[in-house]
């Protein structure tokens, strides 16, 4: 059985799980919209999850980096419009009595409650909406198109896919919702993102297979450049499709890698088309690369270059930026064996500007999907980055937003 | 005798050194304007040159690193409207050549010649209009001016400086000029800058003061995050103040390195001042750091964060995505003991908002210079860096404009 994506998929198609969110009046803008969510698995389950690396961890993350320590969870309850970042001591309170809450409302272990927050920094959670809304949620088995609505900030859609595949012959779904829009940078490029699955997985599985995805997708992914404080990727697998667990290094684990990654990179391009103020998703592959870090490295250097997001936006075919933007990545290039391309028109080949034609460039650049290529003829290893142009809407936005 | 500011100082205050330029019709853009320039000194004398740290290096780049081995030179011929950059191979014949046609017109050795170019890149240099411009240049002591000027490409004015100080009781002249506007970003965060003095130095003293003087200024301004193919900074000293040269480790070498320091930081300010599309001069500093490099590391982060340029564009005491830059700079930092303060206001303080006077606030964003402020309370080293807002119109100009 390959791969096959579910239909109007969400994060409760994979058996067992069961989600749902209301407006709590958390966020102070956009009345009415879903502000508070909970995802629930009918049992206990494996857990992983990769976190912001800033130094300015909101207080959900730190809650979660302890909790998955177990390797296990059952339930997660999210809010956006507040980051719950920066509080001082009261974040932590705030996080662990939100988990107390939820765990009363479903019947659970607070120990197997993960917490996420997205939204304004500085800002205190208002508990007594949290715990009233929390009352108010209806978990449904379809719920999850509501919880991938109720993470939304800035974003202009929701972000959501499921996949089916075969584990040992049995049928696994795997499945994903993200936000995103802002302060979108590797490590980690994602603000929420949330993975169930019904598939057995051997204990220990999920942390290593969940960073595999995360290398080429979230980690690949840049809007501004900005690390948010409260970056969440955690995965949710409950066993409950009954496959033979799967272990590390056999055919099971790759078909299931596979999937992951698919969901993982439906999201992350997600994000990156979302970004604020982006008219264009932007997909940066690199080819010929010494090793794969050089290949990253120069990928996510032309996908975050302002000065090129610029040209992009103005479907300038401005190669010499994107040659600048990959110099500087400090992975190995040779300028005189360098080729660029965007979508089908060859820019630059071997240190030299070819004669092209002007029209076809621009139109490669034109659409809402721009295809960026820089082949460094060094080696055998590729690697791909997403990102989204740079617009006048982005600085309009942000300097009149307080986010 | 302190250091004063020599009034009109330019590049050709210190003794023995001469300019000119000329509209040699290689800027497509800004017909009129001058493009071709020559900077001379009467004599042979010591110099050192810092380059761009990007893979993709402009032709005189490589040309100037390896004529500056001997640590002599004499004279700078420098262009702008056409890179030099990403042409191949005629790259570095053309920058020899142009070197060899300054040395025929003022008659000197052509490896005493350094050369500079700024502007597209991947487009050839036009040999026989800078053939035909050089022959037109007139020098004279009062040049330096328009040699500011005609390195300018997207300035909106001239920058350049200089200074007299005291060295064993004879008066010395140190003085500057560059160019910036886009394409800025440590390490080199220059595009263009020639330094000037008649100071007599020792052999082998210039690059380390050199070295020490990029280190906090130029090193530390960001524009737009984006790295140059042609950054060049390069110093000469003629000697011909007639001092005793001046040994490292000496009361005179620290005296000279404060006018260099000086000279430099105003330079690299007035780069961070003219960005393009920068309405605000912003300049962060960051105290109480553990080390150096964590104080540089945190206050260029702030400088570059897309999200803080855009809050202090439109004003807004958005203090959370300072944090957020700086906790994303591989710096060590911890929220709970952070402070950020915009001009007189302090906004976070040990890790909580404080109740601060937004009116006030908004005002210190206001003016066309900005001062942000973090205390990490981590130990005794601080740093300085210098940036800019990021508008509208850095856009529009960048996606518009073929660079």
């Amino acid at each position: 059985m390959d791969l096959e994506i579910v239909e109007n998929g969400s994060v409760t198609s994979p058996q067992g799980f069961s989600a749902g969110a209301v407006y709590a009046g958390i966020k102070s803008y956009g009345e009415g919209k879903l502000d508070l969510g909970l995802l629930l698995s009918q049992v206990p389950g494996h857990a992983a999850g990769i976190f912001t690396t800033n130094r300015v961890k909101a207080a959900p993350v730190l809650w979660c980096r302890e909790r998955l320590a177990s390797g296990r969870a059952q339930a997660v309850v999210v809010n956006s419009g507040v980051a719950n970042a920066c509080v001082g001591p009261r974040g932590l309170e705030d996080a662990a009595q939100m988990a107390r809450l939820a765990a009363a409302r479903l019947a659970v272990d607070p120990g197997l409650v993960l917490v996420a927050s997205t939204g304004k920094i500085g800002v205190p959670l208002p508990m007594e909406k949290i715990a009233a809304g929390l009352e108010r949620i209806a978990l449904s088995t379809d719920g999850g198109h509501e919880l991938a609505r109720c993470i939304m900030t800035t974003d202009t859609f929701a972000k959501e896919v499921a996949v089916r595949l075969g584990i040992y012959g049995v049928p696994v779904t795997v499945a994903g919702t993200a936000k995103g829009a802002g302060m979108i940078h590797p490590q980690m490029a994602t603000m929420l993102a949330f993975l169930t699955t019904d598939a057995a997985v051997e204990p220990g599985f999920l942390p290593k297979a969940l960073a595999r995805a995360a290398a080429d997708s979230f980690h690949m992914v840049s809007v501004d450049g900005d690390m948010s404080t409260n970056d969440t990727l955690v995965v949710l697998a409950n066993g409950l499709a009954g496959n033979r667990p799967i272990a590390r290094g056999t055919r099971a684990a790759k078909a299931f890698q596979e999937a992951l990654n698919f969901v993982c990179q439906r999201l992350a391009r997600s994000i990156a088309r979302d970004g604020e103020g982006a008219t264009k998703l932007v997909t940066v592959t690199v080819l010929g690369a010494k090793n794969r870090a050089d290949a990253r490295a120069v990928a996510r250097a032309v996908a975050r270059s302002n000065l090129t997001k610029c040209a992009i936006h103005g479907a300038d075919p401005n190669w010499g930026r994107i040659a600048a933007a990959a110099g500087q990545s400090g992975g190995e290039l040779d300028p005189d064996r360098l080729d660029i391309a965007v979508g089908e028109a060859l820019l630059f080949q071997g240190g030299l500007r070819l004669d092209f034609d002007d029209k076809q460039a621009r139109a490669a650049l034109s659409g809402n999907e721009v295809a960026v290529r820089l082949d460094l003829h060094l080696g055998p290893c590729s690697a791909t980055a997403w990102g989204c142009d740079l617009s006048e809407e982005y600085v309009t936005f942000n300097s009149q937003y307080t986010t």
